[in-house]
């Protein structure tokens, strides 16, 4: 029998993967599993889209170009100087999600070998892309005490060496739900002309930025047009995660035409998901107006109820739908698994993400779990009261060393 | 400016990119363009499955499972049974498209600098699924005399290093229509066996096989359940190419686990289109014999023609919708490109794609054509009728060798 490829053997599972069972059998028992794990909104995909897929009407559900219809590219490069991103058509590729986005872009700028910077906690999948590209990830660690924010940039420079290519980063961030300032944009943009590298920007929550914050766009940042590789995707904006369709956006000639060529070779993204896509675009300004006050909401019950549970410190994110939060626990795997496994309060249980996933760093983010705020405010109310009596009776629960220090004096 | 990447620069653009200016430019020039250039078949998509999208019923477009949906994967297995492979879920993937299937497969099975054998002239994206996947192809020449029979065992071997990691192959094929005998693929088992390689083989075009012929699936040959990874797909096979909806298959758990890593990293195949391929499971049978019928008919009308027309040679493909022909000129590039540019025959011309994008030999197939037969019959009467008067008056027509050799003797 031959032997599968290094790459294989290198490819993470998903973080949360491993838990799955222990939810499938809490279920099984019969206890209510309130799924804080994934990051798959509960909020209903708009009309005007899902109309576009009911009244699809063509008699051969035939390819798209490989670049996506031209008239989605229009409307989407519409959609982007709208919102003070001086793009157009040319400067679109769309993707299979914005998964795809990113594995295009890494291949198309990064050599077999080359090493990319990433704050972490990161996107757990971004090891998988970096797998498949045959890159090497370079963590920075953001710490959570800052809420997340940018390293300090002498931090992210004794990173770099000769086989750096790229920074890469997710703003407003999953997991973190940190919004990086125009400032610590330009701080990175700094990096970058400096040392020559490309800029993956994943900004696929940008319709989700709370108290009137205004995300900037790394495509805005001056002189360094051709650094900068956008990631985006109709997922999380519309509720649409299963409609496969991303964005690669940059102004680099180089990198869009020969990301075309990886597009030729796969021949092109979903046709009916890119008619739901474009329609998609009509959406009315009152869906995102609901939703962000949907999500503030969450947001407000879900972080304001860890943080007033002992011990757990949860930083008010800016943006996206999730929250990491560092629990007076031993381990974040036994505890998310216990939970599932061992615990219940009025029959029900809580699933989350266990942090370490997120972590390049073998060893960080060991009390750690990412929280999504996808259910409804209801759930979340009594998720939390789960988290809170859960926290009573776990064996593992360590007293924090701050606590233990004010004890000692 | 940072330098794209080595495998951008390695990555083919489709072979056919660069004679789409002159067909656009025929078209605004007031001449029908006859397509014989693409895969993409003008015959209707299931009812059923266009039914499916219409019908499309959750009001969230979620996520799917990584591996697919499992009811979708549990009637694709009871599909697969019923043609004679016998496979149950575990055995599949859903992916995005046949493209994914091997990318996937390919990253999972093989290492950076690898080698892959694989029978020209073959479908042109391979080569840059190879570059993706960080392979070298390694070419084994097939012959147009023989109708691209496999070549002989010797000359495969002759091609095997120890850098060789798996064959692959299309069947029936993209560009040649050739169906490999079960014999020919007992043969292929046997290198397969002898030297621990993987068998990729690409089977999309399995419900387009003409005059009775009974496809062989490499999933049936005995003794290496772990060596053969099929690629799979619904595009053709249901005329929806535009749902990118594939699949692998293997018995090999190993590589099905660690492909499912992959999938996890990119989250899902597409939602609508897998409830599309799932209904489209109930086509009935007349659905594919109407649509055989109607390819017998077209292939019968494009070949003879072809062979009618002094000079040309076009073996009769026993299945998938291609044909590979030579033509009696000097160069099948600027043959083609000469048909859109400069030549019509009652304001009418054809598009075909030249076969030296399907060789990775160079040199091969210069004066070859690529001609899928995915038009009316009406539009291929007189598609051949252009060719045939174009061949009257090409400036780079050649007297064939035989032909001389016979004037000589």
């Amino acid at each position: 029998m031959p032997l599968i490829s290094k790459k294989a053997l290198d490819m993470p599972a998903s973080p949360i993967r491993r838990l799955v069972p222990y939810s499938e059998k809490a279920k099984k028992e019969g206890k209510t599993v309130y799924h804080l794990n994934i990051g798959q909104p509960d909020i209903e995909t708009p009309q005007v889209a899902l109309d576009a897929i009911r009244n699809f009407e063509p008699k051969v559900l035939e390819y798209s170009h490989s670049a996506g219809f031209e008239s989605y590219r229009i409307k989407l490069a519409t959609y982007y100087r709208s919102i003070g991103i001086h793009v157009n058509s040319d400067n679109l590729l769309v993707t299979t999600g914005g998964s795809e986005a990113l594995i295009f872009g890494l291949m198309t700028a990064c050599n077999q070998g080359d090493e990319i910077i990433i704050p972490e906690p990161f996107y757990a999948n971004y090891n998988g892309f970096a797998v498949m590209a045959g890159l090497t990830v370079v963590p920075v660690t953001a710490s959570i005490e800052t809420g997340f924010a940018l390293p300090p940039v002498a931090e992210i420079e004794g990173k770099i060496t000769d086989k750096t290519k790229a920074i890469v980063i997710c703003n407003p961030g999953n997991p973190t739900g940190y919004l990086y300032s125009k400032e610590e944009l330009e701080q990175l943009a700094s990096i970058v002309k400096k040392y020559n590298l490309f800029l993956f920007s994943d900004e696929v929550y940008r319709e989700f930025c709370y108290e009137g914050a205004v995300p900037f766009s790394t495509m805005n940042l001056q002189g360094i047009d051709d650094n900068v590789i956008m990631i985006d995707s109709v997922s999380k904006r519309y509720s649409m995660c299963g409609a496969r369709i991303g964005t690669m956006v940059t102004r680099n000639k180089e990198i869009m035409s020969a990301a075309l060529k990886f597009g030729q070779a796969r021949l092109s993204p979903p046709t009916v998901d890119q008619f739901a896509a474009e329609a998609a675009l009509q959406t009315p300004q009152s869906y995102f107006d609901n939703v962000v006050r949907e999500y503030v909401q969450r947001r407000n019950i879900l972080v304001n109820g860890l943080n007033s549970i002992e011990g757990v410190f949860c930083p008010m994110p800016k943006g996206a739908f999730y929250a990491l939060a560092k629990f007076p626990i031993d381990d974040a795997d036994k505890f998310c698994q216990w939970l599932l496994e061992e615990f219940s309060f009025e029959n029900q249980t809580v699933m989350m993400a266990p942090a370490s996933g997120f972590y390049a760093t073998k060893g960080l983010g060991k009390k750690e779990v990412r929280l999504a705020y996808v259910l409804n405010q209801e759930c979340l109310i009594k998720a939390v009261r789960c988290l809170g009596e859960a926290l009573k009776v776990y064996p593992g629960r360590t007293v924090e060393q701050e606590n233990l220090n004010l004890l000692q004096n």
